[in-house]
């Protein structure tokens, strides 16, 4: 079959590679429908993650079901499904809390499996990773471009919104206008905030930001944003999700929280944020910090019912669709900044 | 009248200073029959922390109200009082969210008034920082003494296992064993924690951690602790209560919190701590990490009750009492390690 394989440095190509086959009794083979490239992608291919010449690339896979091992039950041939960039066996004591991302035989793709950005993947633990989609859904081209988003931006920007406590009748700030900052607004919009501001500093994303619910949008490159916002708000946002992982937007995020509010940051910090934080500012105001990898496997029910129901639309997060051979200039593309996020379709 | 009175570096002298007066409609004068030397005070007594000669020192006062500003509505001369260490009007948008130690107007002893180590204070904000105690109490010295820790450190002790989300059943770790970790590990009991290891490197201490409720004690002078406590708890505590506020704490308390769980912090960061967190292992925990000075106005009422009713005693934090002339020698006991915390009693 084919898939994405990263070569390099800006180098990623459309190799033949072998076909996936069930490796243990609880994994499943899928045949992917649709895929995506991710904002987190482009740090290997910018060179700034190590990642070895040789391998497969994508964690965001969509499809229907081709083989299932001997012990799967709950999704068979022919299913149509969708899978969280983390794969969990929904049985573990953290898959149990909430917490897959941190499941104890769980992984990633592209980690303890094969890249989605292919024609098929091996996915292990399929009764915990896999969501089935409805039936009725599947010719449903609309519909299924607002699903999958659910596997990861949509999730994470809910991650985000649910770690900022955000509830009917907030005044959210939303750090970072990328795709995962413009599902915060969405998610921000569907708990019920009824002021939702969005920093960032793309104009055109900024506007996407409105559509989907920001009442107020801030251009952060601007040097008066941080005094802006605080005049906005009178002094700091109760909830505000960082979407970036930046050291200037989680130090933002920081300046910008009232007392006694609450930071949910989904974005993986990187450079000196890792290790950079501003605590003893975090520390007078009383205000909380948590957020972390998306565990979207377990929103998936909650957002795919509203999804269905028609109130929840994430897809316009993609600007972009290719085929498999478009998928080194999705790379491009993104890294470019010509597009905010690509849909590969196979 | 007599008040301690920093002098320089280990110089703490009680000297003649002038009667607090009433400055505004909304102080009162409250003279002092309980006050107390705080592990917080030691950072100026040791230079570490910039101090002017000839401050006031001090800010947990206990006492019977002198004389009342005009406006002042819900405390007359006569009453028994106990104040948290920060003033707080009781009436501005974070005081009614419980957020008290950022409170408008609010600010701290030896700050926006005269410090608590003295004869009499005078207290800004009387209707909202002063908590009256109930009059039958008065001249019970038990339960007044088990009173008095509500305004500092039992509150703090308390914040610690609310912002680590403790409730009953929960496995709770405790970093910290001073007075404010001893609290905390009584406020877990209370919260009704199944499990409380405490931890912390003098064995005095932890055997009154273990009176307090502490299930488990770890020293973590020892190289293995760490170890030790993944292996009891098998991989983290869901809930940590970190009471230093040091940078290897803090990293202890990043390091043991199992996924998914919340870390209450307390004690103010200082050092690298201040801007040196571990971020990323705290991303991929998706562990919660809140905290900062105890809005302990806040939690007055509910902690009182108890003592009230015989069910919570945090006095054996203090184990050495003086007078107003021994407060010198309290600050030198602390600092030389030869007491735990120490009362003034005048």
């Amino acid at each position: 079959m084919r898939a994405a394989v990263f070569h390099g440095k800006n180098d990623i190509r459309i190799d033949e590679v072998p076909d996936p086959k069930i490796e243990e009794p609880t994994d499943a083979i899928v045949r992917i429908t649709h895929t995506a490239v991710c904002g987190s992608d482009l740090w290997f291919y910018r060179g700034l993650q190590d990642y070895p010449a040789g391998s497969r690339t994508g964690h965001e896979p969509m499809g229907v079901v081709e083989e299932v091992g001997d012990e799967v039950r709950h999704v068979q041939k022919g299913d149509f499904v969708l899978a969280p960039f983390a794969i969990s066996d929904g049985t573990c004591e953290f898959c149990r809390a909430g917490v897959h991302t941190s499941c104890t035989h769980g992984g990633f793709w592209a980690g303890i499996t094969d890249g989605a950005q292919g024609e098929a993947v091996r996915a292990p633990h399929a009764d915990g990773t896999l969501v089935r989609i409805p039936e009725q859904v599947r010719d449903n081209d609309p519909l299924l471009d607002a699903l999958f988003p659910l596997n990861d931006v949509m999730g994470t920007g809910h991650h985000a919104a649910v770690c900022a406590a955000v509830e009917p009748g907030s005044t959210v700030l939303v750090i970072g206008d990328g795709a995962v900052g413009l599902c915060g607004v969405l998610a921000a919009q569907r708990l019920g905030a009824e002021r939702i501001i969005a920093a960032g500093h793309h104009a055109d994303r900024l506007e996407k930001a409105r559509a989907f619910g920001a009442t107020d949008v801030v251009d952060t490159s601007s040097e008066d944003a941080v005094e802006e916002i605080l005049e906005m708000t009178r002094g700091g946002a109760r909830h505000v999700l960082e979407c970036v992982g930046a050291t200037s937007s989680m130090q933002q995020a920081i300046q910008l929280v009232r007392p006694g509010g609450h930071i949910g940051y989904v974005g993986v910090p990187h450079g000196p944020a890792k290790s950079g934080l501003d605590i003893i500012s975090l520390f007078f105001k009383n205000a909380s910090f948590r957020g972390g990898p998306a565990p979207v496997r377990a929103y998936m029910k909650e957002l795919m019912d509203d999804v269905l129901e028609g109130t929840l639309d994430p897809s316009p997060v993609f600007d972009m669709t290719v085929d498999l051979d478009g998928v080194p200039e999705g790379y491009r593309a993104m890294d470019q900044r010509e597009a905010l996020k690509v849909m590969v379709k196979l």
